[in-house]
């Protein structure tokens, strides 16, 4: 029986797909369940409140959403739900993602958003494993090596910068 | 029988009472019909939401958000009412505000907040005031006679200064 | 008998008239008159000064206006009608709007300038439209329908979304 | 047995405990097993690579990391453990906390600082017992009263209000 | 014949008088003839237009604006005269000058603000006098004096440090 | 007899010849005399120096600086001479001129640098213009006159609107 | 013989004496010699100059200038000589410091400045002595030294934080 | 025997070799001893922590760290050494390097790190051949002379730039 929690990764419209690929990779390399939705916290305010009302029973974990300018999407999921929601501020207008960053971070007492950089996909998906890893050890093991990973790729890159030097 | 739309005054905490006087002494001079709520967007998610809802055919015209930090107020009411939302951002915390300025004014396009300056819950009142008058020869005579008032207390403060230029 | 209220929506250079597309799009959409003007507080101040002046009693409900930089055109037509004005800080130069940003929202207690997103002229429109729509119940039915399209084209680009992700 | 994961709190300066007091009181309510350290990543990062290296085997579950200025500290600890990081950027001299929230929350890719907002303990450790609830029905049930008490202290405060404006 | 030009200096409040103390100190060393007034861009606009239309005929060389906000009052002068503006941007409200700074200097090409640093009535004062100096020797002579006095402030300065030092 | 004063605009590097057009621009149309040099604050400290300290003797009136960056030009030359110094913070870098703009206009109390928006070359020579018309009849008519034509060109473009308006 | 190397601080304001005691404190607890000056890049560009150009000759190895604002002083040095100038953005007036902070920081290629944190002086101090005890291995020593004191410190303040959790 | 120190400059990736070509230009120009790397602050913390740690006795006299976003390189290595350290914030993702400024500079009071302009990497070597000069002779006086030549390179722009002027 597979009881593991899915996270589920809310974004405003669904030409940000491919903005959000990190996030995809690092689901798919640590095999993990997740959903994706274009919701908006302003458009859709009835889905996105549905969403999260029902986001634990409906066996989700984690939820991550991302939102540019006045980003209100993760503080609209974290408003109703007690699962842990992570907001991606994505870079998006004149402002570059600074005012989707403060929309994100900046909740009042009670209602937190873990907040990642902006447009960080990678690193909310990598966030959401580690709160999925704290009770599966598959996971936490997969972020041990995942580690490993990096550094051998900037090993790797070291070697190459040398190569370059003498040349 | 008065048909005249009232206005809401919304905001986070009661001990914005005391920095929302401005708008207080608007609505008082211009002898306009409001109701002021406590409601959070992220607190009490679905009180925002149904009042939102409901304002219109509760006989509301403007509401007015007031909130600090990622406020996210204004855009809550915004996205489940089509009557005129107004978003005050307060000075609050460490950024003084400038993250409320850019929480409700950077709103998607499909969602206005009409935003005005950190903390002027009198430019909120006399906004609201200026909307309701556009239907309202009363309220529009009163708006004529308020801009009158500043030219004289402009022009008071003048003569008092050449008092003192020449002490 | 026609006697609805106008929009004005007021720009710096006659090039922008492409960048307010947002804007003439809703208020063909919404079906209300309106009329563009190009004019400048600072390069035709005496143009601004009157057209504000006269802007009530030339049948003009809400004025918009869309200004970048040390964008005063907006207060400067506040400083000369009761009606409300409602300002686009565009985005332009060095600073990217910032400066326009604060330039319009931060006006003085007493003479508000209804603000917007930094180039939202979709929002200044929808929100010109919502005051209207105060004492105009056509224009509040086509507010709610609007509101009730977006929820579709979300709703759309979320099953467009689930596509993608079963690819 | 006890084999639920404690949280670690850490601290450049033992002045710091009373300003991280949210974060205490948080704790002592759900009743959550947590240690708190001064530990610095620039003055003792030995001492602060090492905790982060054994946190895992030494029974934590989630690291909390209050710094200010470009607060490097949970960027450090991030390193070197697979464990989620909450990161708390605190209000602390002359950017006021806007630098230590830019150094913990634009984290690279590959390794997340869950960030709260400038000085927000609060959050950091509601956040915290969020990961720890995902697997612990106790925590969680308590996370949904914590909200509803929520709602019932912005209900009295609205309550409050009202009779003040019968006053 | 005393046809040396004036300077107007321009205030939105009477409160301002204390603030720009500075300005006021370099006009009375240096003997030059000035006005000051109360008067608002956006209160007061047809004073401020007027004055501005008619400062030139009235015998003023230049005119100093000091506004805070979203200070428009340099930009209406501008507008409204040939003669050269300085504007002040004051340390007011939650922005604490920074809005007053941008709404002040990034003027569109064509109408010129000579700006000065946020509050600084000082340099205004002094680059005012500056400009009326060019046609005038004796005020020439007088801004060579002022210089060589803040080389002996400094030196007397840096004297008294050295006391400290052995202290 | 020509006892106008000149006009000396000085630029970091020659490659800004180029974005400083507006400035000799308004030069030419105005037909004042003027000189361009390549200097530098810190490359050529002597020369900004020597060039500073004898420009009035050298007949200049007004002196321009075009830097960007930490843009220490305009200050250096106003240390060095009691004529008015105009800066033009020059769009540069990262920061986009927001260094240059606050690095020059944020001189300390005693040394003005009247400063104009970024990149701004029109305003600088414009307002260096405004500054001799003090005492230049002919600049001072040329100035209305170039106010007259901005009417005008602002004008056409609004007529040149409403026919794209009809199409 | 002592052949060591001097340190020079240099300041705008006597005032800054005491804003600069903790540089004056490691000078003392490392036993270097230094020289503090006060002097203004603007206000006596001649003695900032001449002391630049002399401070090899005269036995000067590093040059700490201390300025607020548009902070020119450590680039007037560093534009003067070829030692190393370290830069003290100090926080002051209104947009405490993040003017001096750019001012100092941005210098253009060619001439750098070593900046440190807004009004930190001790680590302008401790960088200067990190410089001179590159040839100096007593200096050397002592600075590790101070780094195990560091150490020491933050393991003290770490007991006490225990001793108040037990309380 | 050549017993000067050497020069390390560390990046976070290979992809940064080409950004940085001003240092290596610098480092050839004046035959300075150097080696470069690509390290993690956060990736490879271990060897970052090592390399700092052995830095002093492998030879080094300076180390350079280039680094974007939450910029944490330079603060890692300063914890680790003793050896001033130079860091270089990298112009990178939507808040261009002014994330990386202030968490490259802002750091506490006892580990410094030297901070230059924002991607400036030439003046990153400069610094750091300035502090090696301070006990080197040849460098220290191939400093004069590279300071000689930038006063050329502006002399011929200047000329350069009469002749366009004639044009």
């Amino acid at each position: 029986m597979n009881n593991q929690k899915k996270i589920a990764i809310i974004m405003g419209s669904d030409s940000d797909y491919e903005r959000l690929g990190g996030a995809f990779d690092i689901f798919k390399k640590f095999d993990v369940e997740f959903t994706a939705h274009v919701m908006s916290a302003h458009r859709t305010p009835n889905a996105a409140h549905n969403f999260a009302t029902t986001a634990r029973e409906n066996g989700y974990g984690v939820l991550i959403a991302a939102a540019g300018l006045a980003a209100h999407l993760g503080g609209v999921l974290a408003a109703n739900t007690t699962l842990p929601v992570i907001g991606i501020p994505v870079e998006n207008g004149a402002l570059k993602g600074l005012d989707a960053l403060l929309a994100t971070v900046q909740m009042p007492s009670g209602i937190p958003v873990a907040t990642v950089g902006i447009s960080n996909a990678t690193n909310a998906a990598l966030l959401a494993i580690q709160m999925l890893a704290l009770s599966n050890d598959v996971l936490a093991d997969k972020l041990v090596e995942y580690k490993k990973e990096m550094v051998e790729v900037v090993e790797q890159k070291n070697i190459k910068l040398q190569g370059k030097l003498n040349d």
